[in-house]
């Protein structure tokens, strides 16, 4: 039975496993990010004790916080670039683990098109071709596969980051974004929640106007990647996802927001199927991982 | 010599061509767009008389205004659907070849995506694997190639109706957009231009703030798009891009507008070959039609 090594490199954890070709999950830690020293050697050891104990890997994947290199021609391939996270600038993530495993295949992308290629393999979003993975929570990120492959292009998406209408009569609220302000993950990330009513998103109760104007802003993203990228299906994962009252709301936002121009029964009649949280839960990361570890070695 | 018919039909007018596989073209004929079973007959005429004439042909294209049904595993395949232009609703386009010519494969995409796509064969976008091809006319249309082909997921990119940042204390026009009112379309195109300033854009001077307001619409919708898919390069014609003094106003809002958060020299650096008007001039419709004729028969 083939088996291939997993690394979600979270901005907070680090989800590490082992796992085989149908994503089935045979060993996992989790441990809190620190410094890429001390965070990817433990992933290391991880492997090596594994290995030690008969479980030889036949690739590894990585997703992880970005901005990242993932093209697999580029001299900087597998470096997290700019992020502003301490003591990550600029890290040679797959050069690491190429260190000590010389012979493996090391796949490597964005935490979300990660979870994407797993809800591809074994989640929600099998059969499908063109497809989106959002994940709300400390920030927003979005990943896509379209035509059967996760989106690079110029580098990888950054959905977060898409502007949206924002009313400030009826919310003042400025955004906190330090690039934009107010740009969706500005508006709409778990943070902005807590900082504009002054309470942390999960103590706020259903019925509060909170989440009408969460769902609203969250619509507006929606509504621009829908009419950009033609998704068959958007997945919403995330801490503030996890508030499930959130999604009939988004679900009548998005209907009003694109007023029947597009017109797919998916949406016009079905859209409790079409805006759906994660079939993995909380192993989507993970197996996304897995899911690049086994592409890794099928390209070579 | 293996010769392709191409149809591109535009809400306006119908350009019918035969070209070979390298792009260039023999023959073409313009006439205005009328009802479906005139303007289809018109081509179906133009390639049999070539025909009579020794130019027999491999496959057709068409690249036409939508919306329209581009699976071909779908029993729509091949229609312009819910367009608005009257006449048109539910023209089995594909359907009325396919009785003329049986044994030739033929291909249907959005004019957009056709567009697109000759770029990517013939024009400026070579080598490229991911890029936006945006109209701006009567209406705004982008199609995209991901992953080396057109994006269709659910249906086909509407890229006009993205929703941007309205400032109506500064721009008081309440965008005309029938389903969104101020979505970018309702926004920034041509006849939006006419009805703000009550003037036509092409008489507007280069200085008129006229521009500026096009350009930071434009770039605001720019700016989505190179978050949410990443293209390598974006590529605007159309009437209102035939305004080539409005580039470098472009250029300048998308770099203040993403402010630096996409590490990328294309962007930071060589933005004006990045946001670049077409390669193909007046003929990428056509040519894109010609590259769909050429990709059916491959298909199959």
């Amino acid at each position: 039975m083939d088996l291939f090594g997993g690394i979600e490199s979270g901005g907070t954890k680090f989800v590490c496993a082992i796992g085989t070709a149908t994503g089935e999950i045979k060993e996992e830690i989790r441990y809190p990010t620190t410094t890429p020293d001390e965070s990817i050697s433990r992933a290391i050891a991880f492997f090596q004790k594994a290995a030690t104990q008969g479980r030889t890997l036949k690739a590894i994947g990585v997703s992880s916080f970005g901005p990242l290199d993932p093209h697999p021609t580029s001299p900087k391939f597998g470096y997290v670039t700019t992020t502003p996270k301490p003591g990550w600038m600029n890290t040679d993530f797959v050069g690491r683990l190429h260190t000590t495993f010389p012979d493996l295949p090391v796949g490597f992308d964005t935490d979300v098109n990660g979870a994407a290629l797993g809800e591809y393999r074994w989640g929600v979003a099998q059969g499908l071709d063109t497809f989106i993975y959002l994940t709300i929570g400390t920030g927003i990120g979005g990943g896509a596969i379209v035509n059967g492959k996760p989106v690079h292009g110029l580098m990888h998406p950054e959905m977060g980051h898409v502007r949206v209408p924002h009313d400030l009569a009826a919310d003042p609220f400025p955004g906190m974004c330090p690039y934009h302000g107010d740009c969706l993950e500005g508006l709409a990330c778990g943070p902005a929640i807590e900082a504009r009513w002054q309470q942390r998103g999960e103590t706020l109760a259903p019925d509060h106007p909170a989440w009408a104007l969460e769902a609203h802003y969250l619509a507006l993203g929606i509504v621009n990647f829908i009419v950009t990228l033609s998704p068959q299906r958007i997945i919403m994962g995330g801490g503030v996802m996890d508030q499930h009252h959130i999604f009939p709301l988004i679900h009548q936002e998005v209907g009003s927001l694109l007023n029947a121009y597009i017109h797919a029964p998916q949406i016009l009649e079905h859209i409790e199927d079409y805006v759906v949280p994660p079939g993995l839960g909380n192993q989507a990361g993970v197996l996304g991982a897995i899911a690049l570890a086994q592409t890794a070695l099928t390209i070579g």
